[in-house]
């Protein structure tokens, strides 16, 4: 591998870039445990709706920039080539950057924020407005279009609900993986699915569809292969990828998988409503409309059985001020909005003082 | 490390040893995920009850035989290693092994039996009887002193039930392991404990001690550090540690650790009447009388809030014939009896046939 240098070879590309790369940008970062992708926007003028389609100037993708996962200097030069690959396509300087808005996972404490914060500011001048935040604000945001309020329930392989108040509390519930009771997310719900086979086939459990459907689409011959195909692979991603299947199951009338989708909808409705309490996002009255933004594959790839229409439909008859948003933009575009966002409330405020 | 030679070295010690050697014994072996045991034990005639104590000539200890955990060469080396130990310690040379019991961890198809009986062959001369079953074996016959009938419940880190009858039918349930739904595990006791503080925490779930409890017990000052503690080590055994926790919790009349307890209590009594009903064990009117053998960490080191207790009361309301069993041999100590069993009924069908 090439070693690179810090702000060395990877910004050499700023020598070549004329006047043009000057005109002002922002970036917008959402760096999940799979990828991080990078989008290049220009600083456009107040409108309400923004502009449709929002102005993109570029987008750059690169791998994991979770520190958790990869290790600190990994994580750190993965997200600089990816700002500098966007940075290159859309043909601005660093110079050109107002504000940068890193939704990273795996950042869950200040020090977590501190830390990236401070790689951050080893590449861009302290005029640069930065903004770093867990990636569920990312994700909140793409729904909001750049505002912190409401609360987004994000449910693929795993699952976390994560709500902000307008005043600037947070608060989140679930996100704390398989062991520590994430039931409802696309890993909880197939990772029940291979349990009611197992116990379907040692009489613990009722006869089901899931049985058949899941050894076919797995090319296994017998539940006793089940163990040995479960255990062969640590991924998560793997075991949730047989949601599709569960889902399935359930449309064709299986009593079993019904159950189990059943119960997902009640843990991810549970954790909606936990975090929507404790912020008092539903008003005193309990009936104050509240944006929800639903993000991942479970709730998404829906066809008559449709988890996250049935979560809405729960959380509603507790709160029915709840709004579900299935977001347009990705959450890249979402954290640039939001860096927007902080930028333009920033601009007033200095404005006001004068 | 000193490269050993199959029927070389490990068996140098045999020139050494004198006419004594050659008094007849069989060999039990106990072959778990830690550690393997072997249990020398000379041929004795028959006497019901049977002699107290049992005569053991010598017992060895050596590391994990599970193939699937150490691979083929390393379980074959430590099975061979820990029979020449013992056989050393009691001074017997190969040629007065009558018997070898091998109940082991990971002997789950014929195609496992196969391969492991067929490690012994190369081992021993083929006048000598050899026998290889599922460490469950073992477990079984430690409490009904070599006879292979009935159910056996093992609860520790994992769980599984075993049944057999005497007309050499089997039946399992559980054992799968904590994704595939070993929910009344000690894995699953304390996963699910820790679940209860994450949901506590988040405002999912009751406030409970478990909380202030299992958090100091680790020395971590909040639930949100739990998260990291967990996925820091895949090691199931640490977290189903816990279980003594959660059981003073539940005496000190926690209901959320109750209530874990509870549920514990119900699957494992599942596992047993899944078993107990397919091998028809209760009789045909479910009144006959059986032996359930309890083993396992979860089901003895219980004060006030007894979980063996509540397992077999359970069972008895569906099975009141259910005799509960709690082993006063080991394992391996279970597998000479079973061999000695075998070899006893085989003496007495060729008896017959002359």
């Amino acid at each position: 591998m090439k070693k690179r240098y810090r702000n060395g070879e990877i910004w050499d590309f700023e020598h070549e870039i004329g006047e043009l790369g000057n005109r002002e940008v922002i970036l917008g970062l959402d760096g999940g445990t799979t990828s991080t992708v990078c989008i290049c926007m220009p600083i456009f003028p107040f409108s309400d709706p923004f502009p449709d389609p929002l102005p993109v100037l570029a987008r750059a993708v690169a791998g994991c920039s979770n520190h958790n996962s990869v290790g600190e200097t990994a994580a750190r030069e993965t997200l600089e080539q990816v700002m500098a690959d966007a940075l290159l396509k859309s043909g601005s300087n660093r110079s050109a950057v107002r504000a940068v808005c890193l939704s990273v996972s795996g950042v869950n404490h200040s020090t977590d924020e501190l830390r990236v914060l401070n790689w951050l500011r080893e590449i861009f001048p302290t005029h640069v407005k930065l903004y770093v935040q867990n990636d569920a604000v990312a994700a909140l945001s793409s729904g909001t279009m750049g505002k912190l309020h409401g609360c987004v329930l994000i449910a693929g392989t795993g699952t976390i609900a994560f709500g902000f108040t307008e005043d600037g509390r947070q608060a989140r519930a679930a996100g704390a993986g398989p062991v520590l009771g994430d039931w409802g997310s696309g890993y909880g719900i197939a990772a029940q699915a291979l349990t009611a086979i197992v116990r379907a086939y040692d009489g613990r459990g009722p006869v089901t569809i899931l049985s058949s459907n899941i050894l076919q689409t797995l090319g296994l011959s017998s539940p006793d292969e089940l163990i040995g195909w479960t255990y062969a692979d640590p991924s998560w991603a793997r075991i949730a990828a047989l949601v599709p299947v569960v889902v399935s199951c359930a449309e064709a009338g299986d009593r079993v998988a019904h159950e189990i989708l059943q119960d997902s909808v009640e843990e991810l409705a549970l954790s909606v409503k936990a975090v929507v309490q404790r912020l008092g996002l539903c008003g005193e009255d309990g009936k104050a409309s509240f944006p929800l933004v639903m993000v991942g594959g479970v709730l998404e790839a829906n066809k008559r059985w449709d988890i996250g229409k049935e979560v809405v439909n729960h959380i509603s008859k507790s709160y029915p001020g709840v709004l579900p948003i299935h977001p347009k933009v990705e959450p890249a575009v979402g954290a640039a909005l939001l860096g927007w966002n902080f930028l333009m409330t920033e601009s007033h405020k200095e404005a006001c003082k004068r």
